[in-house]
């Protein structure tokens, strides 16, 4: 938690905070924080700034905050995201929400186990504090948009080519014979698929719908490293 | 497992090997084979290539060897890792291994907690299988080199000096001024620090022994995203 992210439920006044749970055990336990210190903290979709601690103890931290600076860039990136393991989800999730992706749209996939749709990591509560602990993580503010498509057929066909429009569409498919662009200056959509890959006649509905396949090498990388080594290639100036 | 790594131990017959245990269930389990298939595998510091099941039952698999294929080149990289939080090792040492880093110290730092170097994932056995694991997903077979120092002083001030040498020398350092190069054409040294970053004496020492101390933007990244995101800013050519 490199900074305290603040919802509007926080506020007892306009510039006061009060911070409980996980955000106080933090101060308390890691950050080892006393009254008239200086926190890091942020507005969810608004700006980061700090708050001073008035009064501390074991049941609330109450905070007198300044908002100052606007939260880092987002990334110009639409995720595509065959539904990983839900270990690996968790982990991807919170990575997006740390590298300022702030679209991702969670589909199926032929290799996508039917048991992973069922994960709790896919409920609201969860999501949310999956992705502020990522935003925390790099001092951001704004939560990233998930949309859970089950159905890849109509996802394709009906959505997906709008979301591709004016953007460079990309779709990561190891063995492909275009390597991956790097540092572009541009939106990008991007479909990365599941272990073992998006099958043949999903990476064919996927270039009928504008993506170009890319690889990035020989080697062949797990989704939540791919995730981060293909966002830096694409958009090193951002990162 | 996008290769099953074999071992000189797996070994019945120059060309033969028999697969036990994790590889094969494996090849039960996920990839299904039957006898005849083909599967990809490679010797460990050697050629890939593909093994032919001669026989397969619940207790081994005999594969017909032939090798034919170097692996992915090794990257260009000398990585100087204070000791992360046990799981997160784990992890980024699998990580490493995939990305083809194949010299690897670990080393203590002021923000390393004692308890870190107390995990079993830094056995023998336990360092070898996550590297393998990592090795298998890249289907790479170059196991990489792995260096303890827990003293840092010591090795900044007698060992690093050396390992700089004829490398472009880096430690990732959030909130200093120089960003960090992309797509380099030579050799790198790239020291990455523990949760909460080094300590300014340390990045001191480290500066001071050769090193440049570069940022990767506004975001503060997790060890296991900074290890991957950084790779593939420098070496996007190799990746």
């Amino acid at each position: 938690m490199n900074l305290a992210l603040l919802f509007q439920d926080d506020f007892v006044a306009t510039d006061t905070a009060v911070l409980t749970g996980r955000r106080l055990a933090h101060l308390h336990s890691v950050l080892k924080v006393a009254e008239g210190d200086l926190v890091p903290v942020g507005l969810v979709d608004g700006d980061i700034g700090t708050g001073r601690v008035v009064r501390l103890n074991d049941t609330e931290a109450v905070l007198q905050v300044e908002l100052t600076t606007p939260p880092p860039a987002p990334l110009p990136l639409t995720l595509i995201l065959a539904m990983p393991r839900p270990k690996m989800f968790r982990r991807v999730l919170q990575t997006c929400a740390t590298l300022g992706v702030k679209d991702i749209w969670l589909i199926n996939a032929y290799k996508v186990e039917k048991s992973f749709w069922q994960t709790p990591w896919l409920s609201d509560d969860n999501l949310r504090e999956n992705m502020v602990l990522g935003l925390e993580q790099a001092r951001d503010t704004h939560l990233p948009r998930l949309h859970v498509r089950k159905l890849f057929k109509p996802f394709v066909e009906d959505e997906l080519p709008a979301l591709l429009r004016n953007t460079r569409a990309l779709v990561a498919h190891p063995g492909t014979s275009t390597p991956c662009p790097a540092h572009i200056n541009e939106p990008a959509t991007l479909c990365v698929g599941p272990e073992g890959g998006f099958i043949p006649y999903e990476v064919d509905k996927l270039t009928e719908a504008g993506c170009e396949a890319v690889h990035l090498g020989n080697r062949i990388l797990r989704v939540e490293t791919a995730v981060p080594v293909l966002v830096s290639r694409l958009f090193d100036a951002c990162v």
